[in-house]
């Protein structure tokens, strides 16, 4: 079975978790909304699930996986189904549900990092919540940064099985997701960042050593992965990264 | 085994979402933190698991529900736990996904709800971000609840089961969610909805079927229930509610 991932086209976004676990897992998948309109892809693609009302369970907003007849939205309820399948994830209740809530953790930061620079709207332009963005901005690097990368921090240096990863032995989704976070950091607040890393030891050398796992670098290092942009959830503004 | 809730003694908040499935479920409960001090209550016992070293599984905030020796936090994660213990979720994978990004749905909603009054920063006070919230507001009441209440609408009247549940043909945590998203929304707009219930007859009747269960009745109408105030998620301020 070929998975089908629905996601924005010209963006990372919460799509690239997805992606990532499913690189990581070699899976067999195709990014519909990346095809041109006449084999099927285009973003009219993503509308038909957003608007139809012939879906058993539809979805809210991308990104969507459809898997054989099931079609899964929310990006961590996407990743603890692909976790399962791929052993990017415990198999107990318990582990896997620990995954799940640092994945979620994980999501309540990314609508943070995003609102850096929409904290009135999404729908308005970023030139006409610059000065907000500005406040907002500092706010997030004094305080919800901190607290985000240290609680990540904590949880490395507390993991009774390994400081390698954040559940277990061995790699899950999470550790993926948690990459991906420090990847969006630094391409949208690179002077900040250099400044507070050596805080956080653990996390970036989890980092790294995602970074060098031979899927995510062949994925990372190809024209498949978007570059990041200013129309993503991470954005790069001059003035927002003193 | 008596369940343990952690939370912030003095508002909803999203304890109470945990706070209604436990109810509906006539479970054995205590809400540690509003118990006397002296009894191992208050804040500070709330706290020591967001700084303590030894657990397991670190919570990043509340409201955290210990069940024997697990310790669980993020609201949904609760829900999905509790769901499958007190049959407020369907069994099969397929269903209890399903249910669960539902609520990851209404979570995600309730951090905009929050945000409206809040937009620059949790910790600056609304009077300094004002005339931000303002403008938050009106695209909140525009756009964003719309959107909200209109998706949930869908799913009532497309569910093959039944439209009185959001999933399948009996209760399940999710409705009790949409109910309490409902009753938060009145407190905090009482124009607006005046004015937007009736585009949402499915939902607000599954609002009224949900506040004549006898358990449900019961706790709101009981001391224990916290009035919704303005240090709670969804507050009222005058001038938001036009």
């Amino acid at each position: 079975m070929r998975y089908e991932l629905y996601y924005w086209p010209t963006i990372q976004g919460r799509g690239e978790f997805i992606r990532l676990a499913l690189e990581e897992a070699a899976a067999d998948y195709i990014d519909v909304v990346r095809q041109p309109e006449s084999e099927g892809g285009g973003v009219s693609a993503m509308f038909d699930f957003l608007t139809g009302d012939d879906i058993e369970h539809p979805p809210f907003a991308p990104p969507i996986l459809k898997a054989g007849k099931r079609v899964i939205a929310q990006t961590s309820v996407i990743l603890m189904f692909l976790g399962a399948r791929h052993k990017l994830a415990p198999t107990g209740d318990n582990g896997r549900e620990w995954t799940h809530q640092l994945q979620l953790t994980t999501d309540d930061f990314l609508v943070e990092a995003h609102d850096v620079h929409h904290p009135l709207a999404k729908s308005f332009y970023y030139e006409d919540q610059r000065d907000e963005a500005l406040r907002r901005t500092e706010n997030f690097k004094s305080e919800r940064l901190p607290k985000f990368l240290g609680y990540m921090e904590r949880v490395l240096s507390q993991n009774p099985s390994s400081r390698k990863h954040l559940v277990g032995g061995r790699l899950t989704y999470v550790d993926l997701s948690l990459f991906q976070i420090i990847e969006g950091l630094r391409y949208a607040f690179p002077n900040t960042m250099t400044r507070v890393e050596p805080n956080y030891p653990l996390t970036l050398a989890l980092h790294a050593r995602v970074a060098e796992r031979p899927r995510i670098r062949a994925y990372t290092e190809s024209e498949q992965r978007i570059p990041f942009n200013t129309h993503g959830i991470f954005r790069y503004y001059e003035e927002l990264d003193d």
